[in-house]
């Protein structure tokens, strides 16, 4: 299945517009002030300050002296002292800074695809011709070096980041060209890649990257542009990542005789954070630092689809399986542990001490649409959507403004506050993050939404999630629009219209949602259609006239759903979901103290579906039977009696909507009866 | 109520005498190795080294330049390179290295007190005369300052532990008086104490000990040998404690001035890892680490009994309170964070994730004993039992070769191994810890048990404890003997009988214990007394003659017990208890996944009471009927169907028992139904 252009996609859906129309009008501008430092009271990137130091440090020397005396290498990130005067002249921020200009670039690529706006575009440009000009003549780019010496430019491809920053430099390149047919940004990151080509391609080092991202970052530019190396390069770095012997054990101790400083051995634990302690092909579980491991697995699919390679295949199916069936909150999050921001062993999803990066939710959606590109499985598309409206829409406030980098399923202030093992949760989102990933990913997820709604090949489209608004393509030389209405997330209601300028034949392939079910009825066909219901998709298949049109009402109960048992954390609670949203009770309806509540499974029948307005949005709501603990007996530990409750019902929201209001208690498993 | 010497109490019990044997026959001599650097593979102690070095150091030298060249403070520990031959004349282990040797003394002083053993006793001597020649002529003595230079000494009270080591000291010197008359080492007490309260007493520098125990034992000191100064000493350390300007925060600045270091700011939270963010009398909760802490409200509790200051009595029913009503595990553990192994915030009480330090249950013990001292409550020798019989036994293996440092609630061995958030966890006891605090405290509570169980003043004795033996006090000038026999971990059967050589009138007060309901009956008093029960113990008063016996049978219902629904961590579980035991389900009994296990609460009828064999050792155990969770689901989410169980039945086992067979998964609070 190839992937569908946002080019060729218009999301106009009473859910989805609201959200887009904040990315554009709201976070974009918000986040290129950031990355300008122009943000009053927020920590200040640097980010466009590194690129005009480079350009002014290259206009002065041109391709600098890569023997140049050597320096020690300050680490992660450099910020200017208390009431020191920034240099204008030297990097600063976090090594991957470069990375959060070529992200806003590439979600402003996915708004300039759909609309046009001059001045958002002559924005672009100019990010642009400042980034050409912070190239070097060799086509390196890395401000970070560019600025500390590049006498180790690639020579620390664990921590550093370079190939990281060159994955979302491909990116932004990728999606600015087809949005604009510009390709002053393709070059420079062609030049990069051929550059990093030439250093660590097949006659190179055997290197890899330390964070993931230039494997599906350079499938995407050999496909654009036709060359093969680009794949070529893109198979090296997954199939040398941890073999032995171990290239960035090697490069470690190499770093440390340079340094003179004393070494520590690499365990298998430690590799495991960078998926480096054996190579994917061996690897049976999703391990490590989540939002890596979920890049690697996006690049293995590309890479898998492109060449056909059968093991590759078959690492992706694993990692899928590990990640999805063992290792994934109800919200479509990932990654259970704070510690190394990482997967957790199988069933360990703690709800309050939950890691669930909104990067890593975000790139379990690269994965399964790939996954789908590689075999049209409902399941994929599934966690695709998922993971979309719950755990990704939940890292954004309902206003676009606060962001949640971590995305916790359970949420006690007080606990918050006083235990410092939580100290990576936030009870409300902030502005803005020194090490801003996850605003912008989820900026270039969201405008890309087009191309996650759909799949096409030959004369078969996939609608893999129903979002209102039209897709256009060709199909046997004649134009076909195929307008939807979607109302997913309150009714189940779908309306599929092909617009045709003459019959035309084709395939229409609709997701049935995992959590719908047909029961026979549900999808009406225009007549003359032949149906087929495989792996989750129903293939409409024949003659379309202009005009036909699929109505689809997929039953969208409230469910009560409940984890594995071998889920110790969520043993006796329930999380209730309708349609593709799972719902939270949060302190603001229900008061505090929601670990006393119990969903009352028997009175199911009495459940209202209602609307809440929180900010200005309207969005649905649950109102279940409940009874709440009272608190009867004495003292710590007493001998157990019956439980006294009071009959009350608790109001249950989305859990992306959640902490949009006063900072409160929120719990998403809750106890029933 | 004043406390009984432990030279006055004979312990002969099936239950204890066992343990009892451990710790004499097992315990001290491993540890005696230990410190001497004589166990293999063992991490070495190097605490009888310091002590040699300091004697050969004295002797060359004699008392040193206090202004001698300043050296750069190590820190917390130092200890040889690998493969480093270790220095004979320099100090190594941790800055409190010295009171290993100072517990192991107290220990094997209350071994002495109630049995002759001249080879014991010989072994003493010579550890003593060797810490007398490491003692510097000014009285001081610390290996840590004497090896490494003196000109800091007394400048780091916060961290390097000097009056913490005193503390251990005193306590040591007080017990091996008591036991044998030999005033030596009491001496060297003295001396130190002495020097100490010359720098840091009324007219010195305002400082405390950065990790209490200071308090109680000047306190003791004073009470030994009718030197107010000694109190007078202790109750400065006390209510300097948290005072404005912050002591530990000025000698901070101060130290990190010397030696042009930067220095971060305190935090309140921060000082009250100390105990030292606000005065004593001003906290209204226990909080930071928790041994210190309960070290701390001893020391309080002490200096209230022995001043009569209303205020610090509040501050010891105040900290009694959180740390009881609100802190406390059911095993008695305190401590519900392994950051700064300390207490949590109120009714943070995780059961995998439990620190429950061995020596914080020791802690409370020492807490408990005081606070009935100052009033006879039947709740402080309910606890004290509780943290003894559970928390505190727990912490050493049945065969008293193995110890835990931590001791949770829940153990999954895979979790353990695989989640790092609980790499403080043990899943077995381990052999020796460079840290070694907690198996000679154990060693020093265990073997002075008998000033636990008893208390005296004017013609009342209070029985806390029924530990089988006997008590032998003085009264009205006549000797009386308490027999004392007791099946209280197993029947509840026990029987008190006063030999006399004539009448005598007394009162003696039984402890009601808080897990029995004696509806009227269960005593049987010997005719012409007069009863009365009063806050938990019944006052039998009146002309005893000679062999009076009562007897008492206190029901011992299993008991189901469940927590405070403010215990998030507990609820819908239950914990099974029976008399002072607190039970838990073993994975050698019961298999694996015993999250799965359901008691089942409504046959609490068919409960049988059984005993079980685990290594020589026989132990109460308890057939609980209980259903087993059966996965019949797919799928890490489903929809809620009817639970399918298999009828099981649960082997529980003591707490304190468990980790003595394989390693395996252990449970405290189980589901039920």
């Amino acid at each position: 299945m190839g992937h569908v252009s946002v080019k060729n996609v218009v999301v106009s859906d009473p859910f989805w517009s609201k959200i887009l129309g904040l990315v554009k009008d709201v976070m974009l501008p918000y986040q290129w002030r950031a990355l300008n430092d122009e943000v009053e009271g927020a920590e200040k990137s640097f980010c466009v300050h590194n690129f005009k130091a480079a350009a002014r440090l290259n206009a002065r020397r041109g391709e600098p002296d890569f023997r140049e005396p050597r320096w020690s290498d300050p680490g992660f990130s450099v910020f200017p002292k208390e009431n020191e005067t920034p240099d204008p002249d030297k990097f600063y921020g976090f090594v991957f800074q470069d990375s959060d200009l070529y992200k806003w670039l590439e979600a402003a690529a996915y708004v300039l695809a759909s609309e046009k706006d001059p001045e958002l575009e002559e924005k672009c440009d100019g990010a642009i011709d400042l980034i050409a000009s912070a190239q070097l003549p060799s086509g390196y780019i890395d401000t970070y070096y560019i600025l500390s010496g590049m006498e180790r430019a690639l020579t620390n491809l664990r921590d550093n980041h370079e190939l990281y920053c060159m994955g979302h430099l491909i990116e932004a390149a990728c999606a600015y060209y087809e949005a604009t047919g510009k390709d002053k940004l393709l070059n420079v990151a062609r030049g990069f890649a051929d550059f990093v080509y030439d250093k660590l391609g097949p006659t190179g080092r055997p290197g890899y990257p330390g964070h993931e991202i230039a494997e599906m970052a350079l499938a995407r530019l050999s496909e654009l542009t036709g060359e093969r190396k680009y794949l070529e390069l893109s198979e090296l770095f997954i199939k040398r990542r941890g073999t032995e012997p171990n290239y960035f054990t090697a490069e470690k101790r190499k770093n440390a005789a340079l340094d003179n400083k004393a070494v520590s051995e690499d365990t298998p634990e430690r590799l495991d954070y960078y998926q480096a302690a054996k190579p994917v092909t061996e690897q049976a579980e999703a391990v490590g630092h989540a939002v890596r491991c979920m890049y690697l697995a996006s690049g293995v699919a590309d890479a898998a689809r492109l060449t056909g390679d059968k093991e590759l295949y078959d690492a992706c199916d694993r990692l899928w399986n590990s990640a999805v069936h063992e290792k994934m909150y109800i919200t479509g999050g990932v990654g259970g542990t704070r510690d190394g921001e990482a997967f957790s062993y199988p069933f360990d999803l703690p709800s309050d001490d939950a890691y669930s990066e909104t990067c890593a939710a975000v790139g379990l959606v690269f994965f399964s649409r790939r996954m789908l590109e590689l075999r049209p499985r409902g399941e994929y598309a599934d966690i695709m959507e998922r993971a979309l409206y719950n755990a990704c829409l939940a890292g954004m406030a309902l206003d676009g403004e606060s962001f949640f980098y971590v995305n916790p399923l359970e949420v006690v202030p007080e606990a918050v506050r006083r235990d410092s093992r939580l100290s990576h949760v936030d009870t409300r989102r902030q502005k803005w993050f020194g090490c801003a990933c996850c605003p912008p990913n989820l900026a270039r997820l969201l405008t890309s939404l087009g191309s996650y709604a759909y799949l096409a090949d030959g004369d078969t489209i996939l609608v893999n999630l129903y979002v209102g608004g039209s897709l256009d393509i060709e199909l046997h030389g004649a134009p076909l629009r195929l307008l939807v209405r979607s109302d997913i997330t309150k009714s189940g209601h779908v309306e599929l219209t092909a617009e045709l300028e003459r019959p035309l034949r084709f395939t229409l392939a609709l997701r049935i949602p995992g959590w719908t079910e047909l029961k026979g009825g549900g999808i009406h066909v225009p007549p003359g259609k032949t149906c087929e219901t495989k792996d989750g998709y129903m293939y409409i298949s024949g003659p379309w006239n202009p005009g036909d049109t699929v109505t689809a009402d997929f039953p969208m109960p409230v469910k009560f759903n409940v984890a594995s048992p071998a889920v110790r954390e969520c043993l006796d609670r329930v999380c209730v979901s309708r349609g593709p949203i799972v719902y939270c009770a949060e302190e603001a309806d229900n008061g505090k103290d929601l670990h006393l509540l119990r969903l009352d499974t028997s009175r199911a029948a009495e459940i209202e579906v209602k609307s809440v307005k929180i900010l200005d949005r309207e969005l649905p709501a649950l109102s279940v039977p409940a009874k709440r603990t009272r608190d009867a007996g004495e003292g710590l530990y007493r001998e157990l009696s019956e439980e006294n409750t009071d009959s009350t019902s608790a109001l249950l929201i989305p859990y992306f909507a959640w902490a949009n209001r006063a900072e409160g208690e929120m719990r998403v498993w809750i106890r029933y009866c």
